[in-house]
């Protein structure tokens, strides 16, 4: 019952923070919505950061568990694109951590630390994604290159629903847009059958100029 | 007089921003500093959202002038890359602006529309320069492959200072190594003499891995 009102408050918390802003929303607003007492929700989350952080732990597990999914075989394209794609649908699930990321590493040192450990650990993943490519001759990039193709493909993955959300109208709900856009960063390094592969793929989910 | 203490209002309060983020600075604050009363800084900005706009107004002013700055002759690397120098020491100087962008164009909906305006002039800046090296046969991209250049120079250009805040302990003054991570979006699409003139800007500016 307690973990039942501890869960709820969370999955409130989660949807008003992205609808709203984290730092529009208090947590008296939080018991409100939820018609339970500022007292209980004190039980439970004795401060906004604990809930903050309770938050960011349920995405840290998401996004460690999705960087450590061993693959037995050379992921391919299609391979990466699929990958790419359940980043951002778990971006989008805890888009406020993203909106106000400095704001939010400035204010929560935990969160930052720890926030920087998935960034390195993402940009070792896409290394080891690009080399194999590379080592399959798929891909055909100098080790300069190479490095900034790693570090923009991070880059972009991190702060595109910020930039998304400040040019557009309506930044979210398109997670294949933000795939093409990461997906865009290697295709003129593509060689052989994978250059062909991702064009195909842009078409598939009719992404357009 | 007024004048003189206006200025001097602004410039401290884009020191303090810039060192300790926007939300932490009060207007009192930056009173104190000046060593000036809260009623003198009212007297020229009557909140801090004036101040913000205020800043904001020159930081736009610099920006449309890089951005307006008539080209006699086609672009090549070099005058790209001496550019986004310039870009990127605007940016700098107003790195409050650029650090929680989210946060500020949610909270300051003039700020955002001016700020959105800015991107989409920079986006018809950025395909302009690049219609121009395809142009004169040193870039070779397909139409979709174009689009997604362009948005993602503005997006990198956009969100490299917050990003590298995020991931490195010093993520400030480095200009160059800004310009590189944009500059190394065109690399794999420049053919005749740009690939190597960019690697020897590159190399120049000790861009390593």
């Amino acid at each position: 019952m307690a973990r039942d009102t501890r869960q709820r408050i969370m999955t409130m918390a989660l949807a008003l923070f992205n609808e709203e802003g984290e730092p529009n929303v208090t947590t008296n607003r939080i018991a409100d919505e939820l018609e339970i007492s500022p007292g209980n929700l004190h039980y439970h989350f004795r401060t906004k950061s604990d809930l903050i952080e309770a938050l960011f732990g349920q995405f840290e597990q998401r996004m460690l568990e999705l960087l450590a999914t061993p693959d037995e075989r050379q992921p391919d394209i299609e391979d990466i694109w699929l990958f790419l794609h359940l980043c951002f649908e778990t971006i989008g699930e805890f888009r406020f951590l993203y909106r106000d990321l400095t704001d939010l590493c400035g204010r929560h040192r935990g969160v930052h630390q720890r926030f920087r450990a998935i960034l390195n650990l993402s940009m070792n993943t896409a290394r080891g994604l690009m080399d194999g490519l590379a080592a399959a001759g798929q891909l055909e990039a100098s080790s300069l290159e190479m490095s900034a193709l790693v570090r923009n493909i991070v880059l972009v993955s991190t702060c595109w629903l910020a930039f998304d959300q400040v040019i557009e109208r309506d930044g979210e709900g398109r997670p294949d847009r933000a795939v093409w856009q990461v997906m865009s960063l290697l295709s003129p390094y593509l060689a052989g059958d994978s250059r062909d592969q991702l064009l195909a793929l842009a078409r598939q989910y009719q992404i357009s100029l």
